[in-house]
């Protein structure tokens, strides 16, 4: 069977990283039919929109989307409808992409790169589960209104609508269950249940359907907590189950921890398997264009996605194994560069995991 | 002019670390009127609620109010609308406590106790301002209900309200700015503005606000981007400005970068100058009644009260020279111990602060 991949290179060092990713996704001597499509700024240039018809049908063709990064400082005076984060919002609601997979973890051989002491994150493997579709991300309804109650009444106010369906938090939960399953057996879901009404939904919810998991460890964290516990003890944490808002906050200090956000790969999932599948970190316009990008984030979110949506589980672990070599080679981009390694470019970096592959 | 102070000393480790602040507020000659009264847990045990009558009433005529800790998990099946929480939700509420400062400060002493690396850390000085009446807080309507539109129509939903109405964007905005000009002049305000638009509405009424402060640099930076930020290099930071619900996380985060949140004063102001001043920490109902919490946070508390509410600045700086001192003896209670220092407990501690305040 030929996999379908719909590649959104994107904005800033999009383009650059997801060649890279692509050489090594030919390498691997699958079926693969790849079709590229704009999105984000340069969709906004070209289309007048950072989402355009033809790239969403596209996606939603797809058995899988490898996507790169979007955004620019250019685009930043834009409606806020047309700036280019709206393609990946746009993208998560009309494919249902519900979960999100934001692996934190930390190469031996990246431990000095940590903001962190090493023996506080050496070893660091930890999952956020953040739920993408729901919570105040899309609630209605939003917007600027006049007050009508409380103690501002006639004045402007900004407003959101906070929520979750049971569900949207049915599905989440199970699936960071059956993650912490296959992992260390330890699932820890974090909400405001202390303040919040959809916390303590949320929390309820999760509570009943933990009754179908009796072998994995449920705790419940309240999210300044978690912010705090992910700094003082990250490797207490297996896998964390959140929602929307807290998710996207939490994934990124985790990620942050280990120093290196440019090895660090993502999914976003559907309830039918497809998924799209990017780098955590950024289209970083300020080094765009000059070959020293990382691309390595975006080859282990190729990997994610042949795991994930294409069932191509020895191809995965292809490309991981490489990338470890390529690292214990001591090849480092500029990003994770330190005295005593060697520096590439990435190419030289696409190059080197294309040679580790053709080994493993 | 007596000062009017009224102490809530909670649970758990509350009444313990609040008994060593009051000999230091006793010990600087001021004329203050201390009446304590219970709150939290304390409060429901006797009373049947975490914030009485009597304790509010008491609270709002006073000056200032002490506040230690509250709860502790024997009231953590209480419905919600009884748990000690809801003491401090409530207290902010009636009195208008809208501006919550939480600096974060690493004393060179404890420099070993961070989690990050000591060339990160070495030096910390930075300040959370936290908008703390508004937002998704105390925001109307919410609580559980039937979807009635959306892709759950027919369900139960949990929702909440996210608001922020122009003056209270513009109050916070504008004591931000102030705070940022007696310090280093960088103001820097989180929001979520490329997707919530209660954050778009903050980010323009801040743009706004701070036409009148050309001499202070202001920045604007999206709460996940602030939470890699704070692990990566929190020295960056000045003063952060932000909204209830981020403020929460990012001053839990910005705290435990120290390591030594034993050690954090917290302040909550009204527009009239009156305040609630707390530790940072929590109630540690599992040390509770050991005698070997650390009083610090609580004593910097005070000072803080008498800088703020009660323009006793001298008093104040007296209190922080005192616990630098007692900090430079080399004593620590069990929670900033390390080999080399000398083990304490609440209350020898308490003496040593007494004994340096009497030389300062
Ligand atoms: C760009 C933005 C809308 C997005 C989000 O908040 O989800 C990003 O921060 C992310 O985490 O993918
Ligand atoms: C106890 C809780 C309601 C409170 C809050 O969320 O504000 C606490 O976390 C705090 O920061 O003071």
């Amino acid at each position: 069977m030929t996999h379908k991949i719909a590649v959104l290179a994107g904005d800033g060092i999009g383009p650059e990283i997801v060649e890279q990713a692509l050489r090594v996704l030919h390498a691997l001597g699958l079926s693969i039919q790849v079709e590229q499509a704009l999105v984000g700024g340069a969709a906004y240039d070209e289309h007048g929109h950072p989402l355009p018809a033809q790239t969403l049908e596209l996606a939603k063709s797809s058995h899988a989307i490898l996507f790169g990064a979007v955004g620019d400082w250019k685009y930043d005076k834009l409606p806020r409808e047309h700036r280019p984060e709206q393609a990946i919002l746009g993208l998560r609601k009309a494919l249902g992409l519900f979960a999100n997979l934001r692996p934190a973890i930390l190469y031996p051989e990246l431990a000095n790169a940590s903001s962190l002491k090493p023996e506080v994150v050496a070893g660091l493997d930890i999952l956020i589960l953040r739920e993408l579709t729901g919570d105040i991300y899309f609630g209605q309804p939003r917007g600027v209104r006049t007050a009508v109650d409380g103690s501002f009444i006639g004045e402007r106010e900004g407003f959101d609508t906070m929520r979750y369906a049971e569900t949207e938090i049915r599905r989440i939960a199970h699936l960071g269950f059956q993650t912490a399953k296959k992992r260390r057996s330890k699932l820890c879901s974090v909400d405001k249940a202390n303040v919040l009404e959809t916390s303590q939904f949320w929390r309820d919810i999760v509570i009943d359907v933990a009754k179908d998991y009796p072998e994995v460890e449920l705790s419940h964290m309240y999210v300044d907590n978690a912010a705090m516990q992910l700094v003082r003890a990250p490797k207490e944490f297996d896998v964390i189950v959140t929602g929307n808002l807290f998710g996207d906050i939490l994934s990124d200090e985790a990620a942050m921890l280990t120093g290196s956000i440019g090895m660090l790969p993502s999914a976003s999932l559907n309830e039918s398997g497809q998924g799209l599948y990017e780098p955590s970190h950024g289209s970083a316009p300020d080094i765009a264009g000059q070959g020293i990008a990382n691309p390595l984030a975006t080859m282990l979110s190729a990997a994610m996605m042949l795991r994930y949506s294409l069932n191509e589980d020895g191809a995965a672990d292809r490309i991981e194994s490489a990338v470890r070599q390529v690292l214990a080679q001591g090849l480092r981009t500029a990003d994770i560069f330190e005295a005593g390694t060697t520096k590439v470019s990435t190419a030289q970096m696409g190059d080197a995991v294309l040679q580790a592959l053709s080994k493993v």
